[in-house]
């Protein structure tokens, strides 16, 4: 059984060799954004999870690579294009391609890694590879919605918390999940294991995102990488604001969706008054039940799993990764 | 043997029931635009060459519906990111998606068309589903680098015919060769025959697009669907300007570049001077002689495929129509 390190290691030199032929490929204006964009680094989260559910079958991991780079170019596929849609700037303390090039050329890349994700794919030498290529296929579109519902949320007030949940799980748990499942397709894994680790990253992935929008709130901004207070500035409807539009009452109400439509306001006042709301409401408290909830539950299916108790250490210890990441 | 015409009755009676579902498919925002996007209708002249492709071999042409669908909706794909890439405001009489809706769900409802594209496909049932995967993924992969040059151009002066007659190679002959591959590779066809399809495709696709530059500025008003000269206005690096620019004497040529580099001009002179220039090189039967070429070229790999005759007849007729297009 490989670290999660080594793994990070082995997807991370990949990546490298496929820079370096991506910025001798013409056309060059095609192909270097695709090379910056893959060279911005990350976590290697999920290709390294596609790596280790391989790995908790076969010690032939390089059967699970191709999967891998697919899955990591079209995840910073998406983060391309979602930068153009929510015209953030930067990524990664870097420019964002359509900042740094031009926005035609970051759709055009984007197109290009969204079809270059099924060519690294198809390289995959197992008979799995029909299955795998649908489970791709079917997440794509799915993470598609789940941006759609995201973007549908920036100018919807009654979104419901179950709403919520279903966007979080569509935008990011289920890529996660297919990670997983890739990685034990590749691996020739029995289908009822390889399902099992589906629904271990789906919990996971729901996990992980209430984390995030806890972070954007409670995070100690000394270890946490982003501005505190995002989401609260930026009105987005996170797990958080949603759970306390439910649970407040008339006036405290009030007081939120005040802060909600005011046009002009200084940061740092919103955020306090926010988050003087969510403490009184105990939101804190609540979201990180429910964020425990979830991550048991994704234990508790891992446990299901009939493989051998040491090989499955390692997924333990990237689940607690993924849930104490200073992302 | 079916005609173009019920052939082209068969597919539209699929996309037509595709609409419907799309139409009922949540989010609304991410699907309903596909919709319309496909109902914006278009001469279905890809998914009725793989279908016909098909039934050069059997008549069974069901089996390649899904390819027939998959073409089309990739194709629809690349005009509807091209539209927000040239901020072209209308397609076929239509409002444009990102005019009709907004940049960002054009953006996404793109991606998500991109992806359904290969889930479409996968529903064909074939031992060379996977052969269709990657024939389509590849080509799918040069029609970005046919569209990232074409923009590339726009800010060249030094185009080489050479350069440009790779560019619509990729950007326009490609998906026609694939298109005809596929049908055939649906049919099981042999892969020598299979390929003698594509390059069929891949010279009446460049005849295709040459007849496009020359009917820009040559064609009969009354029969032409947009207005004459648009490629002349917006200084496009045609076929017809590019061969003008390199057979021009030194005055004709600097007359023509001082077109090209004029801001403020009325739109009916310039393109008058334009088009004597042409005149006088004799650009017209130039582009002729090269459209001629490449259909001959094409007519004469058709005429090596080893099929019935009286089966061969009606992709002449197709190859025919695609030639004396109004569009």
């Amino acid at each position: 059984m490989q670290t999660i390190k080594e793994l990070k290691i082995l997807i991370s030199e990949e990546i490298n060799r496929e820079i370096i032929r991506l910025n001798k490929t013409e056309p060059t204006n095609l192909y270097e954004p695709i090379g910056y964009t893959l060279a911005m680094g990350g976590k290697r989260l999920r290709p390294v999870m596609v790596l280790m559910a391989c790995n908790l079958f076969t010690d032939k991991i390089e059967k699970a690579l191709p999967a891998a780079l697919a899955i990591e170019v079209f995840h910073n596929f998406t983060l391309l294009h979602d930068d153009i849609m929510d015209q953030a700037d930067m990524r990664r303390n870097s420019l964002a391609v359509h900042k740094k090039y031009n926005p035609n050329i970051a759709i055009l890349s984007g197109d290009a890694m969204s079809i270059m994700a099924y060519n690294y794919l198809q390289k995959s030498e197992t008979e799995n590879l029909g299955k795998m290529i649908r489970l791709f296929s079917d997440t794509a579109l799915e993470v598609c919605e789940g941006q759609q519902y995201d973007m549908d949320f920036e100018t919807r007030m009654n979104v419901s918390i179950p709403e919520y949940l279903n966007m979080i799980r569509l935008k990011t748990a289920v890529l996660l999940a297919c990670s997983l499942k890739m990685g034990a397709l590749a691996a020739n894994a029995p289908e009822r294991i390889a399902d099992l680790l589906y629904v271990f990253g789906l919990d996971l992935g729901i996990a992980f995102q209430l984390q995030d929008d806890l972070l954007d709130v409670f995070a100690d901004q000394e270890k946490f990488g982003k501005k505190i207070g995002g989401d609260i500035i930026s009105n987005k409807k996170t797990f958080l604001l949603l759970k306390a539009l439910e649970l407040s009452d008339d006036p405290t109400k009030k007081e939120l969706l005040g802060w909600i439509e005011k046009y002009e306001f200084d940061h740092q006042e919103k955020i306090m008054a926010v988050k003087n709301i969510y403490t009184k409401l105990k939101i804190k408290e609540i979201t990180e039940n429910n964020i425990e909830d979830f991550y048991q539950s994704a234990l508790d299916v891992l446990n299901e799993i009939d493989v051998a108790k040491e090989t499955k250490e390692e997924m333990v210890a990237l689940a607690k990764m993924i849930m104490s990441r200073d992302h």
